[in-house]
């Protein structure tokens, strides 16, 4: 692409999207678009001849627009609701541009230093200690994956050598989670070659916090059964309600046990920020690793997971290994970060995350996490307040889980009627929810993260929810 | 950031990144920041108010710039040279604004839809029938993790129930690659806790292909031993020298033995789609699995890996599963992308791909694939030519292995006259080349990729080569 026409596109663009950002608020949040739709309408095969950006820009609106769910759409109220803040898409913009792979100190000593400063600020704004070392990592998916394989590396004398298989010494391993942990745990077992059946799912209380006295018995029957615990995961915000493990009591365990302890803060870790909620990673300076996801509800663009680790000489044990033609020398020693990682290629994703916080400033983040968190008591108050909806768990940050309750309804009869509230609210175009199951319970969810979200959005969200509950 | 902010921030940056990608000549392109001048330079902790882009911007300028390796910079001849076309620049900047998660159908269906139709057109540019379905990872770590993942399901029933450890049943499993390989295939079996030796590593020929009696008896001794051989990687476009592995022949092999065969063709797949180089993937529509990576040779910014598979379900019969958060119904069936990978969240990377091949064409990618192996062909002929270099390894590529050789010197010598070429040259500013070893000798690697290398950029970094060699 010619530089004239760069430049014109580039300042295109941004009116596009400086205008996206501000108006997201026009187009349906969830795609209505069916199945098909979309690769139907776009050609079979490439084209021969190249084409004029202003053709492929029409296409983009004309087709895949509509097929496009708006994660950034002040009424984003699922999953985890998720902000690509505007200094956060200026920095993907900038390292789209720079294209530095942060591979190697050499390879752009400028995306590996300050991959280093931005974790060390996120680290002390969470209440970590200096002895966490810190990587960026894409998902918490694979910060978890690294932290159990460091565990394995650690309880298995060997296994990067001679791996677990045929080994007539090694145990079967176990890992041990709560039955509200998410599937991510699942994924990395597996992939680790440790099975699913080594992952242990201990029960939780009536608040969904994963209940200490059954992973203390449940290891002690697991040893005398002849499994060799290795790790436990408690998790700092759960998925489906945001619950709290009582991290403090299960690190207690994992040092008396010799167990590996992950902290999978993916999505509240933040929160320790806003002054009152420090308490929420109370005991995970104990911890062996931790994974906080700035991507999440840190309004940086995704993706971007930030993997602390009091032990990452494990994760180089289980992993580092230079060929010839990576080697380099330099004037002092390096990190090199290929070396923490199963991942070669690394983008340059510190540089996000440093505007992020530096346009917003520690008050910024601090007083938007808190605003989301006051926006979710406001909606919770109104499903306590109603007779049609009732509260199905506790409420710590920015999610709550409710229903619609009638009457005379039995259970089946009562996730039939939310099933379908969920379904036809999502269709009306002006909000996303979703759902979960809270132990064997449907949950509707709302979840509160995107920076342009206001009472306003919320309690239209609360006002379409009777009045479709209403219909039915 | 508000929007007027934001608008004008973005059109600031539009030029800034314009000049930058005509510009970055300007620049020395391996940074000459020492160890600990980027983290010296900043803040030990983030601002607590927030602070205006302008000053943000200026920090950028002022602290990181310097310690940019540019990757985009016309001499930049190190590893693989790669580009971050504008077309795929734009791409990243629409896909951050954004934001959405192609993890379900559902979570934006234009991300799953147009991730499908992209990886049919590069499939069938390069050749690669049908049967392959597709799947966009980060990197070829991921993609190549992935394969063999697959490979270990299909050869171990009941994995991922069960796991490896303490299993009398599972014998040692085997895989086989070349002495070329790439790390990333090391890393892979460590994660999948098949241990380094379960990695073996055959001979490869004078010219740097896998040697496939080598492969015969190897695999024949290993039975023997009692080893279960369950996948050979071939490889297309080697990391050192390029070489390219008889993919036909090992799949032979891999069908009798019952065997995954997964093609490497991360660097040099793409050059499949130019007239005459079709062979190159001869055998590659037998195998199990193939990746191949347009952020390295086709002009996409990174990250992008696309995985073609023949038997994706094994893929998602190693991983698929769905907690209930993510359970949903659709009007059709659809593909969920997070079925076919270890990470749930997924970037909508399929964007930045579709703008590139739409915008460049498939006759300009063709003849932009052509003009860098015409580049590479002529540095190899100087050369040739030269008394004072020596070539290495053949050129089927974009890459040359070379090195400066002088009358009188012993192998020794000669290796610390190379480093000590490599190290001067890179310093000067103007080329960053690369090295490897290929069969013990140590080789300097130029490698072209960047779009806007030209022959004035390749006969300057000849003459620089042989300025320095003289002087020592």
């Amino acid at each position: 692409m010619d530089p004239d026409t760069f430049r014109r596109e580039a300042h295109r663009l941004a009116d596009w999207i400086a205008d996206y950002l501000a108006g997201s608020r026009k187009y349906p949040v969830l795609s209505r678009v069916r199945p098909g739709d979309i690769a139907h309408a776009l050609p079979t095969a490439p084209p021969a001849a190249g084409e004029s950006f202003d053709a492929i820009f029409a296409d983009f609106e004309r087709v895949l627009l509509p097929g496009i769910t708006h994660w950034n759409h002040p009424g984003f109220f699922a999953y985890f609701a998720i902000t690509g803040s505007g200094p956060g898409v200026l920095g993907e913009f900038l390292s789209a541009a720079l294209n530095v792979q942060a591979m190697l100190w050499r390879t752009s000593p400028a995306a590996t230093e300050l991959e280093e400063v931005v974790l060390s600020w996120l680290r002390q704004l969470i209440g970590l200690p200096p002895a966490f070392e810190g990587v960026i990592y894409d998902t918490a998916s694979m910060s978890t994956l690294h932290a159990l394989a460091a565990a394995r590396e650690v309880a298995v004398p060997a296994v990067r050598a001679k791996g677990l298989a045929g080994r007539a010494g090694v145990p079967r391993l176990r890992v041990y989670c709560s039955d509200q942990t998410h599937s991510s745990i699942d994924k990395a077992v597996l992939l680790l070659g440790l099975g699913q059946e080594s992952l242990r799912k201990i029960p939780s209380d009536d608040e969904f916090r994963m209940r200490v006295d059954a992973l203390a018995s449940a290891i002690r029957e697991d040893r005398a059964d002849g499994w060799l615990p290795i790790a436990a995961v408690a998790t700092v915000g759960t998925t489906s309600s945001t619950s709290v493990d009582p991290v403090a009591e299960i690190g207690e365990i994992c040092r008396r046990e010799s167990m590996w302890l992950h902290v999978d803060a993916a999505y509240a870790g933040v929160a320790a920020m806003v002054p009152g909620y420090e308490a929420i990673l109370r005991g995970a300076e104990q911890a062996d690793s931790l994974v906080v996801n700035p991507h999440k509800w840190l309004f940086t663009p995704f993706d971007l997971s930030a993997f602390y680790c009091r032990r990452m000489d494990a994760v180089r044990s289980a992993f580092s290994l230079t060929p010839e033609y990576l080697k380099t020398v330099e004037a002092a020693p390096v990190r090199n970060l290929m070396d923490t990682g199963i991942q070669l290629g690394r983008r340059f994703r510190a540089l996000k995350l440093w505007m992020v916080m530096r346009h917003f400033g520690v008050d910024g983040l601090r007083a938007r996490l808190g605003e989301h968190m006051r926006l979710a008591r406001l909606f919770a108050s109104w499903v306590d307040e109603s007779e049609e909806f009732e509260r199905l768990a506790p409420v710590p940050f920015s999610v709550v889980c409710f229903r619609a309750v009638r009457k005379g309804l039995d259970e089946a009869a009562i996730e039939r009627l939310n099933e379908r509230l969920l379904e036809t609210v999502n269709q009306d175009g002006e909000i996303f929810i979703s759902h979960t199951k809270l132990h064997g319970r449907f949950a509707l969810r709302l979840a509160i993260g995107n920076l342009h979200t206001t009472d306003a959005d919320v309690a239209r969200a609360w006002e379409l929810l009777q009045a479709r509950a209403r219909r039915f």
